[in-house]
Parts: structure tokens; sequence; C-alpha cells
């Protein structure tokens, strides 16, 4: 159990860095941050930083002999990265959650292994496995790269038979996954954290938007029936425990049928807070961050109460200039990341907005 | 208008300093925090840090260059430190503010001035002003020095005539003011903010219990009637129109009387954020931190809506050993200041509690 006064080690120096030190802050658990040269806005909200490459193994000694347990932001941490601290502090979550969700045919392999519900899905390494794939789970379908794929990034939708072949070119050949077409009618994620004790508490189911591939609005409560969200909730839990999970992990949601109909099919695990849980903020009883603080610490999880019905909106690229009219909004919540330039899909900020939540 | 992306200049490196540098980063501004060497647990969540004496002008010339807007977190900033830095960046709250507040008898005489109720005083330069003063205001009285005196530190309580003499020498034999003992019921207080457009948007009055001399705990809603309640915020806004103040400020007040007597009188200004305004950060929808950025950044205030009954308790000295427990309530909101050493009266955190507003 770490100590107010104790150092927590941040892999990765983006937005989810940023809010985890800020939310660190109050616990008076200092952070440091490790992230390679670049734009890093949660340096300089953490007492430390070090400023180099995933890499240099020199560099990450000194950060592990500093720290009392690491964390990260993102799930492409490389796994010779993540042995070498494991050997040195307690990385939270550990390896088995970063080894299935680096890799999409992983991550469905665990799922279905898990019995949970997913597309259709088939391991492509060659134009002859992606014919054969296509012709089982049907047009249209997704074509996807194994790793590193996120915001739209490393995929090609295929729509016919004709472009399979340049459509795996792009996406360089082989090491890819195939997934059916859902044609869902919203998406939908669950927020969870376990702690070390094991202990799951979720935040209320939320529905995202997405433009142009990338979250574009949460919006709570979600559309979604209570038979279909217990079933959220359900599988996250489970998911949570079969990856002998610690910290906030994000569950992704397909919301496919109708009335009676209605279920869900997981889409993808994230093993780290998320876009669609920065409503927690305001919105929560303990916001997202704070909660995957006090779990790597290996601290009782808080309160997932939500506070009301919830708007948040990402401010993406040239969206950032809204922030004139959002400070001038009573109530309207404004997050801007620190990011030094304005780039066309680029996360630049959120504005949250909570109001009481209809009675019926 | 402060820009996203520019940075404010903070005097002061304490657990008020730390809030607001915490409040700025989700506007995008960054932090330059200027404090002398000691623990300054505000330096961990700001981007740069000087630590130097307050009479180092070349180190003071250095951080005004840094910086865009300077602000304080404590009202003793020397005169001199303050004329520097105004000459060169622009300083909220400006020096009325400062002058007026950092000694007791000159905010006496500009309450007074303001036609405000306060407290029978007098200004005490020898043993028989003190005496004259005891013979008109009666006893008992409170003696304090004009400058400096936080915390209960630099008063004395005089009981009888004998003890005058010996009251005065302990706090130096002068440049002190006498105060009537007000028989009071209660303490409150009143945040408030004034925007750089002259708007003044004020926090619900807050109800303070003392011990040694030191915040223990705020609730909210205070007990108080609505005439003595609407006349502690006119009063504030009147405060904040006279020192022509840019900023988050404090009016404490002593409640007198009961029923249709009761009424406030005005105990002392803090040109600050403040202990008492701490409940803010979940209580309300902006937090008295976020606030004050907003007014000296030249950004509309935020909406001061209260979302609950509010229990905050200060965690000071040894208290702060609390955080195991706390940590395991649902709802608690621990704040622990970073502070490295626990010292007997010293604020080391403090423990908000929002509940649900009874309805009547």
């Amino acid at each position: 159990m770490l100590q107010p006064g104790q150092t927590i080690g941040i892999l990765g120096g983006g937005q989810l860095a940023r809010m985890l030190a800020m939310a660190a802050a109050p616990y008076g658990l200092h952070c440091h941050i490790f992230a390679p040269r670049g734009d890093n806005p949660a340096f300089e909200v953490a007492q430390a930083h070090t400023e180099a490459a995933y890499d240099d193994f020199d560099a990450l000694a000194r950060f592990a002999a500093a720290v009392d347990v690491i964390t990260y932001e993102f799930e492409n941490v490389p796994a010779a990265t993540a042995a070498f601290l494991q050997a040195r502090k307690p990385v939270r979550p550990g390896p088995k959650a970063l080894a299935v969700t680096q890799d999409r045919l992983s991550e469905k392999e665990f799922l279905q292994a898990a019995g949970l519900p997913l597309a259709g899905f088939a391991a492509i390494d060659s134009l002859s496995d992606l014919k054969a794939a296509l012709a089982r789970l049907g047009l249209p379908a997704v074509l996807k790269t194994r790793r590193m794929g996120y915001d739209g990034k490393g995929q090609a939708i295929i729509r016919s038979m004709d472009e399979a072949e340049a459509a795996l070119a792009g996406l360089g050949g082989g090491d890819c996954v195939l997934e059916a077409f859902v044609p869902f009618g919203r998406e939908v994620s669950v927020i969870a954290a376990r702690g070390l004790d094991g202990q799951v508490r979720a935040f209320d189911v939320c529905e995202n938007q997405h433009r142009h591939h990338i979250l574009s609005k949460t919006l709570l409560p979600a559309t979604l029936g209570t038979t279909a969200s217990g079933l959220a909730l359900d599988y996250a839990a489970r998911i949570g425990q079969n990856l002998d999970y610690v910290g906030v992990f994000t569950v992704e949601y397909f919301v496919v049928g109708t009335g009676a109909d209605e279920h869900v099919l997981v889409n993808e695990i994230a093993p780290r807070v998320h876009n669609s849980g920065h409503w927690t903020i305001e919105g929560a009883q303990t916001s997202q961050f704070a909660q995957h603080i006090r779990a790597i610490a290996g601290w009782p999880l808080g309160s997932t109460t939500r506070l009301g019905r919830v708007e948040m909106d990402n401010l993406v690229g040239d969206e950032a200039a809204a922030w004139r009219d959002i400070i001038g909004q009573d109530g309207a919540h404004l997050h801007l990341y620190g990011k030094a330039e304005i780039r066309n899909g680029r996360k630049m900020g959120h504005v949250t907005r909570i109001f009481p939540e209809k009675t019926a």
C-alpha cells in the first residue's frame, strides 16, 4: 500500500498522464513522468520527468529506482520495456493486460476464451487467408493491423472482394485481423477499476459518438435497456478478473438489436483510463484518474456514483478555439491539455456539462 | 485577456498556490511559482518555479519577464516587492488590496470608511493609548499586532487592566490595534470574486469552527438567517468594489444577536483564496481556485452554485494520519498538501464531504 509522499512513475506524457498526475497530487502522491522527446503536457504538473526513449534502459533503470510503482497511459508499451521495469518495481496493470491488449488477435482470442460475445474475426497473414475469411464472415468487413492501431488508424473497410488485395497491401500484407462488420445502433463503453484486492467498481455505461473515427461526444445515461446495460457491466467485471487486472480499464461495446433483442458485443479493451471517462472528473464522486491512482496505490476504490446527466464534448483540432465561448457558459467545465500546437485530428481538450438528472 | 498557453506567476509556494496551479492547468494556463527556499508543495504541480527571497530583485525581474500576470497566495507580500513587480506585469489583486489588508489598522479604517459594521477598535502605540482604549472599549478586549498576524499568532486577550502592560510588551510595545471583544455566537465567511470587468460573484456563506485559533471545520449551509446572510454577501460585494479588487477574496464575520437581532460584524478581509473555501473544489460548480484564475486572467467568472450540503474538515498536524480511514469512506474527498514534514498546528490537508441537500 503506497503512502502519501511516495512516487508513482507514469510511462507517457500526454493528456491522460497529465490528468493522472493531477489526480495523484491531492492524495499527497508524487508523480514522475517518463516520455520520449516531444510535446509532453504531463511534465508541467508532475514533480519529476525523464525525457528519454522507451528503449533507453539506463534511463529506465534510473526511473525505476526513483519511483515506488509504475503505470502507463497507453497500451503500446514495448514488451521489453515492461519486462525491464517489472523486474525492478511493481508495474500496474500487469503484463497480461499489456500482452492481451497490444495485439488485436490476442485480445479477440482472450475475449472468446472468456465466453464473451464479439463480432466474428479471423487472423490474416496472406491474401488467401483474407479471401477465405471474407467468404466466411461476409461483406463488408474491416481489416485491421494486429498492433498499434488507434483512432481509426491501421484499418480499412472492405466492401467487395475486389478491394481485398489493395486493403491488405495497404496494411503491410499480413499480421492483420479481419472483423465482421457489425451494423451497430450505438457505441457504449464501460470504465471500470479493479483494486489490488480484486474488488471491481464500474462507472455507469457511457454512450459514445465518433466523428472521423475519433470520439466526439459522450453522454450519460446511455440509451440502453437495463438488460444490455447489466451485461455490459458484467462483461467488464469478468474481463477485469480474467486479466488479473489492477487499475482502471475500459471496454468498448457495439449495441446491436432493439427491444428484447438488444445486446452488446465487445469491440475492444483499453488497459487504461479512457477519453469516454473524462466526464467522471466532475460527473462522478471519484474520477477515473483518481480511481486508477487508488487502484495502483493498493488503496480502496472510490465511489463511482454519478452526479447527474452528463454531456462531454471533445475539442479536436480547431474546435479548441471554442474555449472563448465555453468559459462564458455557466456550468461548462473546460479542460485544455496544454498542447503546444493545434493539429488536425489532435485531441486538444474537452468540455463537460452536468445537469440535474431527469426524474421519471 | 489571458490566452491558453500563457503563464501565471504566483508568489508563495504553499497549499494555496498549489491548488491555484492545479486549477490553472485545466484552462491550458501555465504557472510559475516564486517562493523562498523551504517546503514548497506548489512547485511539483507547476511548469516552472523560482526559489529565491522576496527581496531578490534580480530573481523577481526574471520571474516577471517569464510570466503574463502575477498573483499571490498570501497578503504579506512586501510592498517593495509588489511595487517592483507592478512596474513590469499586471499584479492582481492590485496594490490597494495589499496595502489595506496587510495592516489591521488600515483594514479597520477602510471598513469604517465604507460604512460597514465592525467591532470597536483603537490604534495602540503606547501603554497610555492602551489604557485609554481599554477604558473606552471595555474588558475583555483583544490586542493584536498591526502586521503579520495569522492563525492566532500576534495577539493577546486582555481580561483585566493588570494584564495590559505585559500584553503590550509581549507584542513589541506598539504598532498594535485593540479590538473590543465580540461575544459572537458563530463565525461565518464569504468567499467572493470580482472580475476585471467589475462583476462580483460570491459563494454561499460558510460557517466556520476554529480550534486553537486554526480553522477546524467549515459547514454549509451556514446556520444564519436570510437577512444576516444577505448582509454578509452585500458587505463582501461592497468591499470588492471599494478595493477595486480583481480575484477571489474572503471576508470573515462574527455573527452576533439572535432572531430579529441577528447581524454580522466584519472581522477581517483576506485578499486571497481561503481555507474556508476549500469545499468549493467538489461542492460548487466552480472552485474558488478556478474562480481566482478566471478573474486574474480577465475571463468571465464561473458559476458559484453549491452542489449540496457541505462538511469540510481540516487535517492539522497529526490529524493527517486519518488519511488511511478517509480513503476507505465513500464520498470523502481527501486532499493532502504534499508537505514533507508533519508539524504541530501545521495544515497538512483537508477532507470534504458533499451530501444531498435536505429539502424542506
